[in-house]
């Protein structure tokens, strides 16, 4: 048995993470300036190797968790990578993954990385492929954000609805009708209204509310499909 | 350079192919009776390593065309899978690829393989975790689908509509209102009409039609989305 595999050729396996946060008013890209070789001093994703026991899932979090000390954060393998050139030094095939967090949420861990957020639109040139991946992953959040509630992910525990249309303003690079947002998002009546008031904005304020998760439940079993944004924007 | 890779662990790469067939009634998965170990006898996804100077996707093409003998198709990246234990012979990443073909196209070509058509809805049960994989797809080629006539991939060039209405009935697993459908489908204005006519399914017979990408394309130009089945169905 051991022969079949053994007469194979065997490949790095890394993996990259697009970290993307919200700070109330952009989209961004979480990325890190390399203090090491292979591009030293370039930008790049934050990435590492598959370790021999390790799920991929899990070399993910590992990651993550190196770089911004969150667990438990929304995170989807994106697609794989294995341009045999893509990395000049040697041949990586690399699985990147997208996450969402809250940029108030984030505190780097590890000291030896400077670490940078940037706006979506406004990217520096990344290492390898790693500007083709984050291209990528804006297209699958709007899919997602579409059709799931993950916009929340990227917000703060109690956010306003100014703030929720801002973001998905952002994801969506274009502006939403406040409106049809708000009747929209309320007619799902999966949010739940707190008694704070935000005054910062405006001088009325604008109410707190939170995500409900037990009342998305309750709207997906009733037969609702989340879609706050029409198909195809 | 050199040892900053070579201090971490190297992995073989596997690519398995989900390849979906449509023969006019139901949709169909190619599955082969694996003669060769490990897992001699049991039945199995097309796969096959990734070599040494090999792009992924080139690979995908390559497991593809050794099996059905076919190129061009359409084939799609599904997902890495990387459990540790997922093939117990040796720790071996997967990349699964999705492809659609018209079963009338398909001719084995490997003689010493042994292959078989199986109604998606009544899979065997495959080795590793290939079930998995099979579920993952049928859910993306859903997805694909409602939004963008890659079914017409599974047809041969001519076909009726009763044949893509049996065809979108048998992806979603559902019937399809027939006034709706037809009316859905000939609005877009993407199929030709052709002056022959199917004979075998009724005594009227059924015009053939043939997908035109061309107005496909103007269709897309003209800010229209392709969307033959409703969201969340």
């Amino acid at each position: 048995m051991k022969n079949y595999y053994h007469e194979h050729t065997r490949f790095h396996l890394a993996i990259d993470c697009i970290i993307f946060g919200f700070d109330d008013e952009r989209l961004k890209l979480l990325v890190i300036k390399r203090d090491f070789d292979p591009g030293k001093g370039q930008w790049s994703l934050m990435g590492g190797f598959l370790r021999e026991e390790e799920n991929i899932d899990d070399a993910a979090k590992r990651v993550l968790k190196n770089l911004t000390g969150l667990e438990n954060i929304y995170l989807e393998q994106l697609f794989a990578y294995g341009e045999p050139k893509r990395d000049a030094a040697a041949r990586v095939i690399s699985v990147a993954y997208y996450a969402l967090i809250s940029t108030t949420k984030f505190k780097q861990q590890e000291s030896t990385i400077n670490a940078q957020w940037f706006p979506v639109d406004e990217l520096p040139q990344l290492i390898f492929d790693h500007n083709q991946m984050v291209e990528k992953a804006i297209l699958r959040l709007r899919r997602r954000a579409a059709s799931k509630p993950i916009g929340f992910e990227l917000l703060p525990t109690h956010f306003t609805l100014p703030q929720l249309q801002t973001l998905y303003e952002s994801i969506y690079q274009h502006e939403i009708d406040k409106r049809n947002f708000r009747k929209k998002i309320l007619s799902m009546n999966i949010l739940e209204k707190l008694p704070e008031k935000d005054m910062t904005a405006s001088k009325r304020g604008a109410f707190k509310y939170k995500f409900n998760p037990l009342k998305y439940n309750e709207f997906l079993n009733n037969g609702y499909h989340f879609e706050l944004i029409n198909n195809g924007n």
